[in-house]
């Protein structure tokens, strides 16, 4: 394992360098003038509410992993729980990071834009924020990995002990230890999601109740005393939620497919066809590149950043954002090509073509990244001409405002459903190829591309909000129209990239829930033995059916936590406008608002979060193993196209009511009865792209990671068989 | 098989004495007096309305059958185009012969409430219509399928030829007979629900916007054009295409079983376990007994029905109705243990109980068939729970509605999810537990139980959209207001106890899907080895994935297509309302509407109609069995929630829109905004229940048995392996 110590030492200095630039780019973010005092007062209100709701939400967090820490060292493999722990720390530092990064970058954006009045300026404070949070998520998850690799000696194929459990037949300690720090990450961004999707959307759906239904005030009206905790919510849910959500993602991806290179080692020493040494030495490459390919694109994503960063910018920075982007993954891809040349290049070929079917031999598993990294592009054009006012779909459905709003939400349901169709055509073109090319490795390393410049999709992504926040402050502070005019500039060009990366999101998720099935079936096969997950049992079909049927419980549940918190927001901030706050001589009380905002998150963060770790430990001890793989897929296939519905639909909403404000649709402008009902579709469509859709990836994802931490143990240990 | 043929002589003899009831009923119910000119005129509209579209509706039906019954019998198998020409036949006779017997119950139920002012009396009308429907369709389903027995000597499992493709190996063209059946039953069963759902709600949605959006009128004001449409609607989706649609799950699963019992006996005579002579009784006896129970329950239903005509009905008929359909249940139960001793009883209960599995030995199938029933019944009663207004869930759907358009949409979202769960859980113990007690054939008859007393079920459903009929006629024909009491208490009646049927239907529609899947799996295996499905293969996952994306795709295009038809009749028929007609002074051009209604439904019923046998069809060509058993499987986990959830939103939108009319909600009447956001969640709802949530269980039945009948056909020949 000389090689792999080099590798260690080359990942090691990539991390190193990019954490040196995001703690340098941290505080010279920090060091920006703030502006006038009313903006800092503002910023300092946001920044304050949201790192208190922080603190009480991490204390929950803290207790809970603490305690499964606790079960999984005591009862499963005593080193799990430090692993897990590690995978719960990484996840929470890159939230904290990330956050505050992104409260100090809104504002100092706004000032920027104020004192420049430049947008190529402006857009470089911006894009600095969100490449702090972008760069830590793929930092910090390299990082978690190869320490637990370096400290605990790589993934041994052959581990056994380790703790009470693990004394069962066909237990590694080696493989829990790494699905349990991915489970450590998929815990903190389930809490994340849940938590901030209802901070948010209850704040800015009870913030709209008040003004428009309930006062007839304009949007985001200063006098409605919910406002700033939507402030907030957009730093809560679309910088801490979607940091943890693509760091689990990522770290998830990278563990799959360490797992799947164990289980087919042991399927093929099994069969007992190839030289053992030889196949050892596949084995030991199969096994390194997931981290390889992470730690590489680490440095593909620094250099992009850099690129963009040093750049002067002109007046339409979306092209240089995408140049970043695409320089992030072309360096990625290069360097995965030399990653690619250094592990499976030096292996036994004949074995790579023979054994494990890899037609193309060393340069297979690399093909399959970039067919991942194409079917995420594909994914996210296919995003953008079904929400974006440019294509037919959303401006069909804005025609349908004036009919209504019953028009509204069943075309906008249409346009949902029907937009689930391509994306899941290239998701399953992409698996069927990659699977021919390289079996169910070639299916983990496709995700794993997509994944492999993460960082660089989440600094664009990051981007959008702390656009979206600067913009709201200049609104607050009354800053001149130009400086608004720059911010919007700004909050659409992060509307538009960010489509590249949902696209990113969505697909990989898919692909690694599937990479963590074949994974979890590996895991329970006997070794020699071909992986079978037969559907055609009942036991598996029942399986099935519940898991599909649990994604809609969990989405009606955030649904309903949703519009429940924000009736109880709308109706304690309607008691605080009085006539004075209506008539502007007094300004309502912020504070009590977004306290409340995140005691309701809180309040309803824990169950809907728990859920997912614990149906696959029930459905296991009580029902075993082949229904918990029913489970998973269920639920799984289910999860794909209602996560595409929701994020579609709730797009298209939202850009139909804007396509009407900014007067396209004839006859109709704001304020028109049209307008009206384009904006009750934007209202359903805020809790189904920020609430429901995005927590649903991480929903599969965490019972496929509690699952393959723990079917070897109800592997052995079933009620009924 | 001596035993057999007395078998037959009971069920043709079963068959006739029910439609010589049936006949008896039909001119028993058109020789009643019609009451008024205005009702007889009114009547005529609806009557002619209705025949003029089913005439042109069936005109392309036919052309359509007509050619796969070509392509069969020239390409598959020569027989099997005749086989689906009787499914196709038996489903539009039940089709016509339904649909008249409710146009002229419609009028006479609103007649007989004038005449006689008794609630009782009344009731047997409406029935009387209903229960032509329902046993007409259990009685047509057990013929056709008994004919094609009889005349081509039942089910042999060894059979060979009969056509060009049968000639490849493993075609067994006596199985295809079958499932050609099935398949005829089908199509038909998809094309009224397409067109019918299109027509219905078209109308429906369209009446609402010129009424309520347009010209500020009340709810059915006949001063709107489309209102005639709409009444005709009623007898299109809700009588043809439920009777068609409950025909079809009906002869699925009668299919399903018998192929399952072929599938099994293929399975142990290849193991070479037991006595061939005895196994053959035992194949012997599974392959007759879905048809022997089926002709049983016709019997059961046929005794049911009679009671309640011949009982004297009091002032709350519900209780008389269901006492006539668990009568009918308890009969057809009875029956079927009589059968399964006869069958099952005489045949060598060490092969059924080791070889079979059945712990229970001849017991087990009819436990299976109760346990079936059991679980319809626990589905209708959490249907019941989410839908009705006596509940927490649609009080509280209700509640929201002060709050606006977007809170009832979302909280109805949420209502429609969280709905899923318990009625999946109940399939999937029901899947679990008869797995276990009998395997997949065990679920086959679970699924044939639910559907053994459709007869009752179907006359029952049926019920209520003569009631409603009769009640808009009443209305528009100015008939006293204690009628038109007598006639909203017929339509409450009818409503609670659809809940039930609905829990049937959906119930039933899974386990005949998973049976079908399983069948279709055994089809594809070779004899002596067990069916497998293996979805950790990436063929099967990505087929699985893209089946669930068909569901979405299907819904969106029905939406679609509704929405956009309401659209062009709501601006047609606004061209209607001319101040003349407004005034009152004109009637406006009913037929205009009725001809547009029926032309928008046929445009657009055939690509999605078709759609389900084409998809299976490229699949299996292009890449194989596993991917379309994948297909399949991915379909049926998806469409199973979508089902619910579609039937449940709409269910509860539609009630506590009428909470609200009753005046149930304090401080919100009739016309309050809370009554305005209430409609609009039910105009939402209606395109959900009505329209999708009704064809998606004929959507993946379709897909599951034109696989079922091709899958011999393409396992020879696939261009991709």
């Amino acid at each position: 394992m000389a090689e792999m110590t080099i590798w260690y030492i080359v990942i090691f200095s990539i991390v190193a360098v990019t954490i040196a630039y995001i703690l340098f780019n941290y505080f010279r973010i920090k060091k920006m003038p703030e502006g006038t005092e009313e903006m800092k007062e503002m910023a300092g209100i946001i920044r304050s509410g949201a790192k208190a709701f922080m603190k009480t939400e991490y204390r929950t967090i803290a207790i809970v992993v603490a305690a499964v820490a606790l079960v999984f060292s005591l009862f499963v493999e005593k080193t799990s729980g430090i692993t897990f722990l590690i995978g719960a720390l990484m996840s929470s530092s890159v939230c904290i990071l990330g956050m505050s990064a992104a409260t100090y970058a809104n504002v100092r954006t706004s000032n920027k834009a104020l004192s420049s009045k430049s947008i190529g300026e402006t857009v470089k404070v911006a894009l600095c924020g969100g490449s702090i949070a972008g760069l830590a998520v793929q930092a910090m998850g390299v990082l978690g990995l190869a320490l637990i690799l370096v400290i605990f000696n790589g993934v041994d194929h052959e581990a056994t002990g380790g703790g009470f459990l693990t004394t069962l037949p066909g237990v590694n300690p080696s493989i829990m230890r790494i699905s349990t720090y991915s489970l450590g990450c998929s815990l903190v961004a389930m809490f994340n999601r849940v938590a901030g999707g209802n901070y948010t959307k209850a704040a800015d759906i009870s913030a709209d109740i008040l003004a428009k239904i309930r006062n007839d005030l304009p949007e985001d009206d200063s006098r409605v005393p919910n406002v700033i905790a939507d402030f907030i919510g957009d730093n809560v849910n679309d910088i801490a939620g979607n940091c943890s959500d693509l760091l689990e993602s990522f770290v998830a991806t990278m563990s799959a497919s360490m797992m799947i290179a164990v289980i087919l080692f042991k399927q093929y020493i099994g069969a007992g066809a190839a030289d053992t040494a030889a196949l050892e030495k596949v084995y030991s490459a199969t096994v390194s590149y997931p981290i390889i390919l992470g730690g590489l694109g680490l440095l593909g994503c620094f250099i992009g950043l850099l690129f963009a960063a040093v750049k002067k910018m002109g007046s339409n920075p979306s092209r240089e954002l995408n140049l970043a982007t695409w320089i992030s993954a072309g360096l990625t891809l290069g360097l995965g090509l030399v990653g690619a040349w250094f592990t499976f290049g030096q292996t036994d070929q004949t074995i790579l073509k023979e054994t494990y079917g890899w037609a193309l031999g060393w340069l297979t598993p690399w093909i399959c990244a970039i067919l991942g990294i194409l079917s995420g592009v594909a994914i996210g054009i296919i995003t953008e001409y079904y929400t974006s006012t440019d294509y037919k779909p959303t401006r069909k459905l804005a025609e349908m405002a004036p009919e209504g709003d019953a028009f509204v939400i069943t075309k906008g349901d249409a346009i949902g459903s029907r937009s689930v169709l391509l994306p899941v055509l290239v998701i399953g073109i992409a698996l069927f190829v990659s699977g021919k090319l390289a079996g169910t490795y070639g299916i983990a390393i496709a995700a794993l591309g997509m994944l492999s410049f993460v960082g660089a999709t989440v600094s664009i992504d990051a981007f959008g909000p702390i656009a979206d926040n600067a913009g709201g402050i200049a609104e607050s502070c009354h800053l001149p129209a130009d400086v608004r005019v720059i911010t919007d500039k700004l909050d659409a060009v992060g509307n538009t990239t960010a489509a590249v990366g949902k696209g990113f999101a969505i697909g990989s998720a898919a692909f690694a829930t599937v990479s963590l099935i074949v994974s979890y079936v590996g895991n329970y096969t006997a070794v020699g033995e071909e992986p079978v997950l037969n559907i055609a049992l009942f036991t598996v079909v029942a399986g099935a059916i519940i898991g599909g049927a649990l994604v809609e419980y969990f989405s009606a549940m955030l649904t309903d936590n949703t519009i429940d918190s924000a009736k109880i927001m709308a109706d304690v901030g309607d008691k605080q406008m009085t006539p004075e706050v209506l008539a502007g001589k007094e300004t309502p009380d912020y504070n009590m608002m977004i306290q409340l905002a995140a005691k309701e998150a809180l309040k309803k963060m824990l169950f809907p979060s728990i859920l997912a770790m614990v149906i696959p430990i029930i459905g296991g001890f009580v029902f075993g193993v082949q229904f918990v793989g029913g489970l998973l897929i269920g639920a799984t296939i289910v999860a794909i196209p209602r996560a595409i519905f929701m994020g579609n639909s709730g797009g298209a909403f939202d850009n139909a009511k804007k396509y009407i404000e900014i007067g396209a649709l004839k006859g109709y402008g704001k304020g028109s009865h049209a307008h009206k009902s384009a904006v009750t579709g934007d209202t359903v469509g805020d809790t189904r792209k920020d609430v429901v859709g995005v927590a649903l990836d991480i929903f599969i994802k965490t019972m496929s990671t509690v699952a393959n931490t723990l079917v070897s143990v109800f592997r052995n240990i079933t009620l009924i068989r």
